[in-house]
């Protein structure tokens, strides 16, 4: 039982209601630096296993933490990766992922605000796997042995920019800065079990959009795994946005967008909730 | 005049025929990390600029070289940004910029093997640029000033998989192990001055295929620096593969796709040339 956040820079192991500095309390065994926890997971969870209430060293404030995984070298999105999603957006069920990126610089903290960049900003919450141990070519039957955890994440995406231009620009429609909030806290794979099964919603100043769950996914995580690792390399925090259900705004009749002061709270079982507060444009 | 290049995850700079150890050089002064003299490129310019034939401390090896940079945060590619280019592939010249992302596990040295992947993989030599200075909202006029420098890139692309699926899947197709050579070394923006005047040629096993200008892009350097950074915030060692010229083997008639040991020579005026041998599949 673990959990990763990122407070200041630094690697915080996440303890009920506080936070210990895994760098100063592991003496120096662990790194402080969260790519390289993520790069050691086993060592981690191993010691984080080993905490108690008391070994705590700040009360938990999502309002303070940053992306639990701030610097991955890969952020794979997964597009209509719900059957539900893709039959509202009026599209084929895919027969292979169909993968862009959210360029890393995107990702943001539990509780930051979102920048809204036009009058078309939607909503996507999603289950997020970061991958542990890398590797190639790994079989479906292995997958959940390279993954080190999983959070929440929002996969904001500006309809206007992601529908410019042919093809369509997913990755820069999905990029701005602040449309990544992720966490609140990575948390470890065993704790979690079979990500298969887990409830996910998204609610809007209020109003419930999004109610689905992971059953729905059309390629499951240890299926995306496999079949990301058969095209290339994965590295230790590697991120993989797995797809959104059903509810987003643009489909609503009628269609209902980001606005300034909006509050989008996204929550998955057992992983927490995020809650982001909109700005401008 | 400086040039970065990458030997045995060290920063060492290019003097003639030779290079020399970064951090030791420097007496620390400077990072043995690439990607942190990146982050402070002018503070390496300025050093490199003071050192003579007489300072290398080993001879170039082109060959043990990685990719000059070798953990960007974002790498940007544009496609159909040369007007041949676009009327070759029978489309539509952009209004805008289009973007997809080289996921950064694909980079590779300057000569490095590529491994094919399948029977339709294709070259597209590209003037890649490496951000010095990030920023936000960077006007054209000072875009040249956010550019650390210039190397040449080769965008290997599988089409099968670029391909498959709607949307067309440009970030995998282009993605896999190998399919980034880059290099081989990063020559710094002082010393090409104008990237808008360079030949740029692509050989196929002795025969030529593609032979270019940068005069000829869409989206000139200053522009994508600037259209980037009103749509996310660009950082040190953000790289960006800006296009690649008519001669691709998707349309040749016959078409002509890379095969095993096949030697693709990528060069650009005053940066170099790229060599890389085909393997597989």
């Amino acid at each position: 039982m673990a959990a990763l956040a990122e407070l200041g820079g630094r690697a915080v192991a996440v303890i009920g209601e506080g936070v210990v500095d895994v760098g100063r309390a592991s003496d120096g065994r662990l790194s402080a630096d969260p790519m390289e926890v993520l790069a050691g997971w086993d060592g981690f969870v191993d010691w984080a296993s080993g905490l108690g209430a008391g070994d705590a060293d700040a009360p938990l404030d999502p309002g303070a933490l940053g992306p639990p995984v701030p610097r991955p070298r890969k952020v794979f999105g997964v597009g209509l990766n719900y059957r539900d999603h893709a039959e509202e957006a009026g599209l084929e069920v895919p027969k292979e992922p169909l993968i862009f990126t959210k360029f890393p610089s995107c990702l943001a903290g539990p509780r930051a605000e979102i920048p809204l960049t036009s009058d078309r900003v939607d909503w996507e919450v999603e289950l997020v796997v970061a991958v542990g141990r890398g590797g190639r070519a790994i079989p479906e039957r292995d997958a959940l042995g390279h993954v080190a955890g999983y959070c929440v994440g929002q996969d904001v995406s500006d309809r206007r920019a992601q529908f410019a231009g042919r093809p369509p620009q997913f990755s820069m429609g999905k990029s701005a800065d602040g449309f990544g909030p992720l966490g609140p806290a990575l948390v470890s794979a065993d704790v979690i079990g079979d990500p298969g099964d887990l409830r996910l919603t998204c609610d809007v100043s209020g109003e419930h959009m999004q109610d689905g769950t992971t059953r729905d996914l059309i390629f499951a995580v240890p299926e995306l795994v496999s079949w990301l690792s058969r095209h290339l390399t994965l590295e230790p925090g590697d991120l993989v946005f797995t797809g959104t259900p059903a509810g987003v705004g643009a489909v609503r009749e009628p269609r209902r967008y980001l606005r300034d002061g909006d509050v989008v709270e996204s929550a998955i079982d057992g992983l927490g909730v995020l809650r982001n507060r909109c700005t401008g444009p």
